[in-house]
């Protein structure tokens, strides 16, 4: 059995104890999918004899509009992650920055086409806070910089004026910043972190954003890329498949960017449980990350916290395998009350 | 606006005529999505708040199933393209041998990993057959011979005896010999063309298969990669991101592995609609390459077809952009009698 190193295997619970488990390893809405996207799914089902439209061109048209950006700055994919693995066959980086710990994709799509990538290591003692030394270690020889806005696993947001700082050391450099934004909307102040506004003028700046999380569409798969240099997204658009994105996820897309309602009230949620789930787990004993996000990186000293949850029918993310952290790191998400407070009884009963 | 190069656009139409066209110029089967697929994918609509499983598990052991294989040997795609991509990236070859005209995804993968890319030539004269000088080409410098079979756009088969010879010496050669057989079900006798009973023998034998056009789920993406060397197949795995296959196309694969009457009717639907299509287009002073799939190859000297056609809200595919075809060909789908016969009444009035 192929290893897996992300959250989310309910697949292989399922298959194990022949129930569905309490998901805390998968940063998803709690809200499940919206019942427009449902119905818009059902509904453009018959249709799916065509192939898909490979420019999505209704799709990009309405984020863009949505987004108040032109249509052509888009590109969707099949989830952030193929265009995130698009951007690395394409631009094929001799040398690239991380962050560690941070989502391991960027990794693992950089690797593949033998690219050097240095891991600009975060630290427990500033709970992971990237800092103006981050700016130093962006040089002429970087090709890009991969950053996670806020980052994934730890919740945590750059300082807008340090992450201008950094776009701005990026155009000196030379170096084409890419910003994944996947979680943005789950801040408390989503428009005071997104780099949204600095696309017109840098056309090094490319910035990821999902369907996936916010949605509940983490099955339907769609996410997109924005950025004003257009022969770059063409250039995205050609490192891969004509089709990647389903019509099934276009019409999804399109019947989510309607779901204002769902938006306000998981916005709402997530603000409110946040910091009780927080609260929840520095009392059972917890060292908790202040992230911002719909997710909370925590360490304790027990070591066994996964298989121990398992048992109990909870999945929790063991973060052991990231660079950067190790054993007793744990990241789960932000849910409704009813399985926060479900997960913080079992996560007390174990403890 | 970027440069389409495969058959159905039916976006751009409907973008500029407000209407949907009759499809001639991608190759999917004219029953349409079958109706338990349908009622899968809106079934499975409301628990796409879940990723998708990254591994397939249920699916690929269908598959096995369906096929008489270890699921061990089975990796689902997003689409059959998705699959060749991953086959670029993972192996990264430095020298590949293809047939010329054949699917352009193969040399777009190929290239964008820098392999060098020998197209073996074949000729209008032979009606595009490939025949024993092929074995020549094929040296120990050639990392992957990748074959079309039938062959795509020209429907041809490679003579089973010679199929055998090439898999042969791409063994004797430490040749990995990767066959997509996308269009085999489509074939008269699909089981005297593949090289499935040849896995178990030859970890070096790749088998692409599609559920995109067999039943018609184009819109959906799902394919598959056959291998017998599960090493191998976990490189493929490796070279992209983990959730490619959306959970609705898990869905829909499940269910369309139950529809054996749409299979049964397709199969007399095709077998008597190809040669009714050659003859009326042959009588319509066509030269048509005798193929054996859902679609034909075919020349006329009016090099404007394509646009006469679409004038007429129909669609065909333009194949003068292929190696070794040019202007004046053209492929066009075999769908249902009426469309058949309305595509020929249209092509009659262009004429």
């Amino acid at each position: 059995m192929p290893q897996l190193t992300h959250g989310g295997d309910w697949a292989g619970f399922a298959a194990e104890y022949g129930t569905m488990p309490l998901d805390f390893s998968a940063n998803i809405s709690p809200l499940g999918l919206p019942e427009g996207v449902r119905r818009a799914i059902a509904e453009a089902a018959a249709g799916q004899d065509r192939y898909p439209d490979p420019l999505c061109r209704e799709l990009c048209a309405a984020i863009g509009k949505s987004r108040r950006l032109p249509a052509e700055w888009v590109l969707c994919g099949n989830g952030a992650a193929d265009l995130i693995w698009r951007l690395a066959l394409a631009l094929k980086p001799r040398r690239a920055l991380l962050t560690a710990p941070t989502f391991a994709e960027y990794a693992a799509a950089l690797h593949s086409v033998g690219c050097e990538v240095s891991e600009y290591l975060l630290h427990p003692e500033t709970e992971f806070a990237v800092d103006e030394t981050f700016l130093n270690a962006i040089t002429p020889e970087t090709d890009l910089v991969l950053l996670c806005e806020p980052n994934n696993p730890t919740g945590r947001t750059t300082d807008p004026d340090l992450l201008r700082a950094i776009l701005k050391k990026c155009t000196t450099t030379g170096t084409l910043l890419a910003v994944d934004e996947c979680f943005n909307e789950f801040l408390d102040d989503p428009a005071a972190h997104t780099l949204e506004g600095s696309l017109a003028d840098h056309p090094n700046l490319l910035i990821f954003k999902a369907f996936t999380k916010w949605y509940a569409m983490a099955g339907v798969r769609l996410g997109y890329v924005l950025g004003s240099d257009t022969a770059l997204l063409e250039c995205l658009r050609a490192a891969g498949q004509p089709w990647a994105v389903s019509g099934l996820a276009q019409a999804a897309g399109l019947a989510a960017l309607q779901e204002t309602g769902y938006s306000r009230t998981l916005h709402a949620l997530i603000a409110e449980q946040r910091p009780r789930l927080g609260d929840g787990l520095a009392k059972l004993g917890c060292k908790v990350i202040p992230g911002q996000a719909n997710y909370l990186l925590f360490f304790h000293e027990r070591r066994d916290l996964v298989p121990a949850l398992r048992r109990k029918r909870v999945l929790l993310r063991d973060c052991s395998n990231y660079t950067g952290l190790g054993p007793g790191w744990y990241r789960c998400a932000v849910r409704s009350k009813a399985e926060n407070d479900a997960f913080l009884q079992a996560l007390g009963e174990v403890l």
